[in-house]
């Protein structure tokens, strides 16, 4: 990785930013009313999303890690696979990207937004919620799942795996974890992924739009944080 | 890339010929009356054309670039990454070859148009079409997923990608552009794949067929070159 | 290949065995009553029936060729890739290991037959049968469909594909053509796959089994075939 | 492998522990009421139970050879490719992985069992039961199904298989079982992975839950094992 720290942080607005297009794209195809995609269900939540996860690292890593989460961010940071000075950096311009990424996502779909009168499904297409809300337990969900996720993708870095498959195997993690795990909260697992087009929501004149559920907020952010930071020590302990 | 122009020409017809044979082909699967995988729905589409365009690449792949799109070779060429030479007797072959695809179609799903009592249906089987129609929005939707389409080829060019894995990698960015982008146009993102199924519609003599929506035509033409064009100039800006 | 053709003949038996288990079986999963895999629909269908071609391809691979298929292995004698001594030895292992694989399915799913009252069904399990029956349309599509395979094959062998991935693409163009060619005839595209189990199907005490529709049984054979010389003969033009 | 046994059992709870809490996750996920993934059916757990077989082998993969499965360290030991002395340790370790992997899915999904009067659906999210109840057939559809993961596993040590898509090949391989021969028994093919889950089952203090179904528990055991040894023995003698 010989790219400066400012190179790298490119690489992760133009990943991010590709993850949020494609992974709230899918949502917004599935959810909003007239979309030829409308109701094509969880099977191509979790597959596109994967594939957002995959492009999005593909696109980013040749100029940078490609971390695309603060959680991997702060977890590799935490163990010492990542410098801390690239920390903040790197979080600003993943929030970036999927505030961009987010509004992108608005602009595509523009006609759809008007013809969709459920605020349920459009914040949905922005930020994630509780299946059933219960503060604990959904905290629970995403530190779970992003320990799951920082975890395995450690033990890509120690495998056998050609070099060139990376970002399909990050993919069929993302994808893994969705099927999996994703069914009680629809698996943020990300902070930026969360936040950025939370704001884009909170800010952007969508039509139909509804509050942004700003008490749930904090539940894709903590849980994302604290499950890459006990995911990455718990595979160094191994 | 020893191989002549023309050599690599015929390239081209058999990958587009492939390409719209077993793309529309899926489409005509899942729509027509009486077809064993009616009904299959959007992500038997999505992973039908990603397949297609993997496949089309493979077979086209020995004999030249596989661009297998027009919207590419014209935004490869902007940025020198092709001769200009080659453009008018890629789109030739590709617009030739766009157009034999969907003549077998026709006649692969012979007795299941005369089958079908739905003139969008039968027109869906060769070209696209907007789900809300707003030329604009849909100029833009056709544009956005063509630059995400450009730009992501080029990213695969530097990256540490197995060589062999690139008709794979291709064909799942198309998969995930379908899943997530698609629900607005039905993802044409090549002027090629639309235009010259839309004239075997217009000249093929098709049971139950209608007028082949020409007033839209425009718009999957002028939205992916543009779109080809901004890609790979976005991409070489980085 | 330096395998004796009696060798390459028992992976050819242990490939189509498995090919048609694992085939075969994905549509009673689907198709038979109680089944919990029931109505899992097409995809199902697809995704499966390529599935069984790259473990079929697999578990031969270290014994011979793996042509796993008549029309493959006289569309390649055709063309001098394959003796022509070696094609009687695999034609009748493919036949062989076919039928057994039916017997397999129907031990397999015992209990299942007797709660499906459904003749079609149950044929449809074991041989397949066209959409709309049309002789000729139907000969057509399985022609087309054969000279898509053994051309694409044929494209492989000339690319830059892993070696360690070919099955991994033999499945992805079985899926293909299962998604987008195969809503008319079920796609037996090989002769082996269709003859052999239909036989078993005429021979087993089957639980609530009707005819083996023997009227139709010669275009999922003679389809495939012509398919298989056509395909060959048009690669080696090129 | 230089790695001890200590090690590598570490490996195998590691491994079994992921590959039951993602396993076990989808068929939550799909079963359990307002579940985001409730629904989407078969397609979905195949898939899901695949990649969860695929992320368990890699991050067991670098501490010992990621058998996950007892029915599998048998059968390697029957035929020699592993040492007796590592059978004991190596079960133990898969059954705890097992356990905790099923608890941690009762964690991940806790206020959704409240939400769900439904205990055979909730005994299904951790054991597997019969489609057909009919003891001989469903031992013989767990024996073929784990004759078939068994002999397929041995023929990709000899195949060309690049190493590092070894994983990926291990999950096509339990997704191709799950489409094709699921649908009578739910596939356990692994001691470990239905008896830890039904023991987790039996003590854990799951809402709404009725009993473990004992009477069945020694199907998805002695039918695996045996699979397990016939498909190692049969692979030796080819």
């Amino acid at each position: 990785m010989t790219n400066s720290i400012m190179t790298q942080a490119v690489g992760e607005f133009i990943g991010t930013l590709i993850l949020v297009l494609l992974g709230d794209g899918v949502v917004a195809g599935v959810s909003l009313n007239k979309s030829k995609a409308k109701d094509a269900g969880w099977i191509a939540i979790a597959l596109g999303w994967g594939l957002a996860v995959t492009l999005g690292v593909y696109a980013a890593s040749f100029l940078g890690p490609a971390h695309l989460n603060p959680a991997v961010t702060v977890g590799f940071a935490v163990i010492g696979q990542f410098p801390w000075s690239g920390v903040l950096p790197f979080i600003i311009a993943q929030m970036l990207g999927a505030f961009i990424g987010a509004v992108l996502v608005w602009l595509h779909y523009y006609p759809h937004w008007a013809a969709t009168q459920d605020e349920a499904a459009i914040l949905g297409t922005f930020a994630t919620g509780p299946a059933i809300r219960s503060p604990l337990a959904n905290l629970f969900s995403e530190f779970l799942g992003t320990i799951m996720l920082v975890f395995v993708l450690l033990a890509f870095t120690k495998g056998k795996w050609t070099a060139g498959l990376n970002p399909m195997g990050v993919g069929a993690l993302i994808t893994a974890i969705g099927f999996s795990l994703g069914g009680t909260t629809g698996y943020a697992i990300n902070p930026a992924r969360d936040l950025g087009p939370r704001i884009a929501h909170a800010v952007l004149p969508i039509a139909n739009k509804g509050g942004s559920d700003w008490g749930y907020s904090w539940v894709p952010v903590i849980g994302p944080l604290l499950g890459g930071i006990v995911g990455a020590w718990l595979f160094t302990l191994i």
